[in-house]
């Protein structure tokens, strides 16, 4: 098992050292769009506690996270209008992982609309604040 | 949001109206061998409960419910060998749901092995078996 690494991508968001668009916020975790979306509205929910991944977590932070989880998706599903949401969670590199520190997909999905392939592209900051805005408002409501 | 039907199959595997070969079991889940698996080792962590899906779960059960999965997760890491696990959840058609009891996918992963096709088509219930025993004796161990 490695170390965990303080400098991640997520852990400087964590601390604010680097920027993100927040669409929610509680005890335990944050809810950010991912920027590079492989769907519309795609956004990841980041537990605050340390942890490399899903299986190396306290046990006693997975009600956290994951209640967080549902929440947040069940504002995704109605701030973007989906028909449906994929959760996705990888654990290490070989599971799909690239930033290791633990992080939920969430994914709002429609009939016939495959999700976008990994390009490596970043989205327009506009268009990630217009999904953000329409996930806030959902949560809010 | 539809009702819950008592008739699906994880219902009727949960009442032993359906077989299935179970690797775990506690107050809340069972996690069970998927029977089309995407990877070897492939397998379902089911709340007793009954819902639909994440969406529709009581808040309450989602604690319980990830804590079978990452106990089981690492059980299937441990005894499949695997160097990484993907974790995917579906709610609705649209999000991939299939059967509607809520259930998470376990799929442990190696290197440059992707994930199979879905072919519609069963795995020999005896290599489902070998799977099995090597995820029981790693969650026993």
């Amino acid at each position: 098992m490695a170390d965990y690494d303080p400098d991640n991508v997520f852990a400087k968001i964590l601390r604010d050292e680097m920027p993100s668009q927040k669409v929610y916020e509680d005890d335990a975790t944050i809810a950010i769009m991912d920027v590079m979306p492989r769907a519309d509205g795609h956004v990841l929910v980041i537990p605050k506690a340390p942890s490399r991944n899903v299986l190396e977590m306290d046990a006693a932070d997975l009600g956290p996270l994951f209640a967080a989880v549902q929440k947040v998706a069940l504002g995704v599903k109605a701030g973007l209008g989906a028909e449906g949401v994929t959760i996705q969670q990888f654990n290490e590199t070989a599971g799909g992982q690239v930033v290791f520190h633990t992080h939920v997909h969430i994914l709002p999905r429609w009939t016939d609309i495959p999700l976008k392939p990994h390009t490596g592209q970043m989205e327009k900051p506009e268009v990630l604040a217009a999904h953000a805005e329409r996930i806030r408002a959902a949560l809010e409501g």
